[in-house]
């Protein structure tokens, strides 16, 4: 068992704020763990009322009977000293601290005296302050205070996410809610008093849910221990990282986050390279780059074969590919041979690979089973302009066929409205990566064969 | 009225090919007519048959009674040049020819012969052969053929598409229909064998819906002709141009375009330079760049301020807006000494401007109002977190009453699945430009901003 498994599995719980009181974070906080499975070992502190939604309400955390793993603190930041000294009394073994108002507006004695109990605590962690906590998406744990009826939430599955800001990340929560890829765990961990990124990231690469960890950040609290951490875990489980403040003007906005790293570009760069941590320049890239290196495996080169019924999609897309670093792969003579004996003369076997617009099934079928067997080609990039005539749910059919036997990374590039999304709502269901621009496209399987060649039959992942 | 007037409004239409056999391109294409404004000025020619469609069938287009303005050619490539020649005979002013097979695929004794009638023909224009021709957005004129089932088509609007890929064309017409910004016309021209894509810019620069020009094409006909006439198109009508096939080994896949231009990079660069094209490098940045160029005025600078009601996502745009080459607006003295007396403590006024998680419309009102008054602002990124519990409607509603008095550009990103997207959709119906990522905001900005300093007060868009 690992010291931070109680954030995540607590068998009881202490909400020291919650409220009945509508639309305040601490009746919602309260609410997430009344209609979860911990409704009946989660406890409501607040000294003002005898009851809070129907709960019987504590004065203080300690006057709860029996042991508590998790509190989750939402008073007023003038009494959070008061009531996190109450936890370590109780010997609480979790601490997540909802409540702003510290080091980030500047307030420094209040902060300091918070420091001051963390500092005396031996047995209690603590996550935050200024946070919106964690979602444990398999048990359902949800500390975040998103208006629920404005927020969907991603299916459960193997990318988990840490965010230094909450709003950002509950955004991002709910936008994941739409992808094919699902959540493990989302941690925001605010001004990191206690718990900071490196130990979130050693504890996500414990975690057996979690296959690819994405991280938003604008500073690192310890340089040498998240250096060490991220290159320990990068190998086994991939990390995508988006540096918020890469600018000196930018990074002023994040002043309220103190770190040795913060700010210098070339101390991030050299950070990258170092420790293998993918960097995306986007939120796009963060979580496009997640989604294929969730679901692909990894690739052995980075020679991309490009398979289309539009010519003008397939130059651009071979454009995007060649631009991001990657190559255009060499078809092997023997099955050149091969494809011209099975095409029709209006097929030039090249790559890209342009079926032409007559292309149907069949002729996809053939094309992506002589790729994926070609020993020139590494990765297959498969474009279907679903508006042509010819083509229908049997080329979907054939994609996921092939892919469900592929060793080799093998996605979609499609572009449309109404037929198309079907079709691209199909092939997602059936783990089928689809990008709506080429661009994107070739930057996902640069990132993908990238980690690839550097970390390859190393971890975890293989 | 210009001479290529005939290709979008003709009065009388020969569909050569027309055919009842189902899923044929004679058929879709007849079928359009049918159904359109035309239906009684469209005339069947199919020697085969005695009706098409219920329709009266001619063995030729000479033996149509009175003028034919337009034809549009659908059989095979080997009798194209007949038919052809009896359009010059029968005196039709423009035709479409659809059927492929030509110089594309190497056929070079048909594609000489079909020269030749084109060469003696003094009053006849021609646009292909091998292209999927006109979609005339007001009138409903419509010669592409898709498969209708499976196609949307964009609305009304003023953005027009020149594409030189024809299945590229369609797909994003259809992607296009989910736009907030509409097609004007969209011109697939083929193998260009008489009108290019030079011919068609000038169309379009004096068709007065066009507002924005779209290019993807693959090679440049005429690189002196194609340069004089985006030279004097682009200060009064924005082109922004897609290049495929811009390295030496895509270029091969485009090798059946032949023209001065093809495949040098660097001539390109040459050629973005000095006629002041926007370039795309991408789909998404074709349609994106096109979406800000067409709803946004051209602002007066580059300096950019962002507003937001979460401080991470404020700090990754303000990155991509410094990454982009645009500049943060710093904000005057005088605003931000107001700002800072009717906003909370814990609101820093900077940029970006952080109004802090609870936000509400009245907070975004001040802040928006206060930017579009201030002479150090240029133009605004407007980002809501629609997750937050403060914000809702209202804000939505503040934004658009904003956005109708600015003479700045404003656009918002924002992140999310349901409820953000039902407030996207309120914004974008009522002229908001909405992005979903910071990246492609700050580049959009950029291009327009860009254009702005190269042609403002030089055209009709002021």
């Amino acid at each position: 068992m690992h010291e931070l498994d109680t954030f995540f599995f607590p068998k009881t719980v202490a909400v020291i704020g919650a409220s009945s009181e509508k639309e305040s974070i601490g009746r919602t906080i309260f609410e997430n763990f009344l209609s979860g499975h911990l409704k009946n070992r989660v406890y409501p502190v607040n000294p003002n009322h005898a009851k809070v939604l129907g709960k019987k309400s504590f004065k203080s955390v300690k006057d709860i009977p029996g042991s508590v793993d998790l509190s989750v603190i939402v008073v007023p930041a003038k009494f959070v000293p008061t009531v996190a000294h109450e936890c370590v009394e109780k010997g609480v073994k979790s601490v997540i601290i909802i409540s702003a108002g510290f080091s980030e507006i500047g307030e420094k004695k209040i902060t300091e005296e918070l420091a001051q109990v963390m500092k005396k605590s031996k047995h209690t962690r603590w996550l935050g302050p200024n946070c919106f906590g964690v979602l444990e998406n398999y048990s359902g744990l949800n500390t975040t205070f998103s208006a629920s009826a404005k927020t969907n939430y991603p299916k459960k599955g193997h990318v988990s996410f840490i965010s230094q800001s909450g709003a950002l990340g509950v955004a991002i929560l709910d936008w994941m809610s739409t992808q094919p890829f699902g959540l493990s765990k989302f941690v925001s961990y605010g001004n990191a008093m206690d718990i900071d990124e490196a130990d979130l990231l050693k504890y996500l690469d414990y975690d057996k849910r979690t296959k690819v960890i994405t991280v938003y950040l604008e500073g690192v609290k310890e340089g040498r221990k998240f250096m060490k951490i991220a290159k320990r875990t990068s190998p086994k489980t991939p990390i995508i990282l988006l540096k918020g403040g890469i600018y000196e003007e930018t990074h002023k906005a994040t002043a309220s986050h103190t770190g040795s790293l913060a700010g210098s570009s070339d101390v991030y760069n050299a950070l990258f390279k170092q420790t293998g941590i993918i960097q995306a320049h986007d939120l796009q890239e963060l979580f496009m780059f997640a989604k294929t290196i969730s679901l692909e495996p990894l690739p052995s080169g980075n020679r991309v074969q490009i398979i289309t019924n539009g010519g003008g999609m397939g130059v651009v897309t071979a454009d995007q590919v060649l631009s991001s670093g990657l190559e255009l792969a060499k078809i092997s003579p023997n099955v050149k041979k091969m494809l011209e004996k099975k095409f029709p003369k209006t097929v030039t076997v090249a790559n890209p690979l342009d079926l032409v617009g007559d292309a149907d099934d069949k002729r996809y079928a053939t094309a992506i089973e002589a790729a994926l067997s070609d020993k020139n080609v590494d990765m297959l990039l498969v474009i279907v302009l679903f508006n042509t005539p010819a083509v229908d749910k049997k080329v979907v059919k054939e994609i996921v066929k092939a892919k469900k036997k592929s060793k080799k990374p093998l996605a979609v590039v499609t572009i449309g409205s109404g037929y198309t999304k079907a079709m691209v709502e199909e092939l997602e269901k059936n783990g089928v990566v689809v990008f709506s621009y080429p661009g994107i496209a070739a930057l996902s399987l640069k990132a993908l064969s990238d980690y690839a060649a550097r970390h390859k039959n190393k971890g975890k992942r293989n």
